[in-house]
């Protein structure tokens, strides 16, 4: 996931999601966001992600065709479960924003 | 900076910066990057940074109050001057991409 999404011309959509953990249960997290990262990739209107964790902090932003592939990947039933596990164990706490990408530029060295 | 940033009630904007590095020049690049965000925590409209760097993938959020701060921080001259040393030094490739925040949501554990 180390890569800069390949998003294509904007309007599109992103959700940036910032957390910071509690701490340990590191494997079951590792497995859970791992699967995660699967799921949503398979999942209609996907355009790519992109994750960094430093000092604490995860960022992980999913970018999406539209709104409406936002809400069914919401409803995912085996989302659902990993976000109940989020609130229950995993996260200290965390913040969603749904985002309209409104421009986006890239720059790429020769 | 590793915290989640205290944003008001949507709309508002963000600004995803995300970026790959060139290999080396570790200190000038941090005292710039150190440099820039204290230069736009101060600017009229900045409501709040998130950073995290891993597996060579930098993300940077900053979030603005409107398009107009963002076009002003854009222009800010000493922040001229770190984006052509961007271009020409610091990065390999980077995406910046401007969102308007349309919806959020925050969870904090008791």
């Amino acid at each position: 996931m180390s890569e800069i999404a390949k998003t294509p011309k904007p309007p599109y959509y992103s959700v940036i999601f910032t957390s910071i953990r509690v701490e340990g249960e590191e494997n079951s997290y590792n497995e859970m966001a791992q699967r995660m990262a699967e799921l949503s990739a398979q999942q209609k209107g996907f355009l790519g992600m992109e994750h960094a964790r430093s000092e604490g902090l995860g960022i992980t932003i999913c970018y999406w065709e539209t709104l409406e592939a936002i809400a069914d990947w919401r409803e995912n039933v085996e989302h659902k479960i990993a976000q109940i596990k989020g609130y229950e164990t995993f996260y200290k706490t965390f913040a969603t924003r749904i985002c309209r990408v409104e421009r986006d530029n890239v720059f790429e060295r020769e």
